[in-house]
């Protein structure tokens, strides 16, 4: 598996696993029902998108970018979706390693998650296990399908050394 | 005084105090150096925008909206400016109890603020006062001008009763 600097061409490969995710409803508050022009100008029009391939097949992908403009422009976030058919296979730990690498090299003194929902306890496990602490939980910010509302985790990485 | 809905003619009024505040570097990690036009853009189009007026003159002004789309509409925000001249008269308070009433009116369930300048403790206090509450704090998330970093404050109001 390589992780490399994302490609028009690589999005129809994106957009079903996109798709699919944002319609699960368990980790992304995104606008519903976006058309594949939408979707692709919000996940590849952000900064810097990469994807996880191997063997031609996008694995999983993964968005970052500034968090704040101005006097918040050194903290960076990010994103990530990776393919449900190659979950359990380490694409999203590769590229959450490979966000941490480029933050760090373009000097981004930290790293904010703003909207991690907290009952996906695979992703807030994962990220935890990166070095990232939740520095708080917004009750109830998240709607799930089931109609529940669950907290959205703000999680930050301190890359000073 | 008087809040009401902000017209296109209100903005040469706002744009003074809003360059001012933003050229302070005490409270918004907002892109620098914005023109008149790309100010009122980010300003007038978030949402709703109001100000508050006396004999015509315009003392403050709040754009408010909602904090996320899709899963997460169910959670207002709002950002706040009082011109300097007209501080210490009650001017953010009303503008944050109008905004307070119009996210419960619309039928949001709680209001976030996503970046509130730690060292800003007026700001602090008065959030304090109308019931937010601080979730968490991202350390050294904002630059000041003097080049220290202060944290910025994840704050929420419930609305739920």
């Amino acid at each position: 598996m390589i992780i490399r600097e994302a490609s028009l061409q690589d999005w129809k490969q994106i957009y079903p696993f996109f798709r699919e995710i944002v319609a699960a409803g368990t980790s992304y508050a995104y606008p519903e029902d976006l058309n594949s022009e939408q979707a692709r100008e919000l996940w590849m029009g952000q900064g810097r998108t990469v994807v996880a391939v191997q063997d031609g097949l996008v694995l999983g992908t993964a968005a970052m970018g500034v968090n704040r403009p101005g006097r918040g422009n050194h903290i960076a976030t990010g994103s990530f979706m990776v393919d449900s058919r190659h979950s359990g296979r380490g694409v999203g730990r590769a590229l959450g390693e490979h966000l941490i690498d480029w933050a760090r090299a373009a000097g981004y003194r930290g790293i904010q998650f703003n909207a991690v929902v907290e009952s996906n306890t695979v992703a807030v496990k994962l990220w935890s296990s990166l070095g990232f602490q939740i520095i708080g939980t917004v009750p109830g910010a998240f709607k799930q399908l089931d109609g529940d509302y669950v907290g959205l985790h703000v999680m930050y990485l301190s890359l000073l050394d």
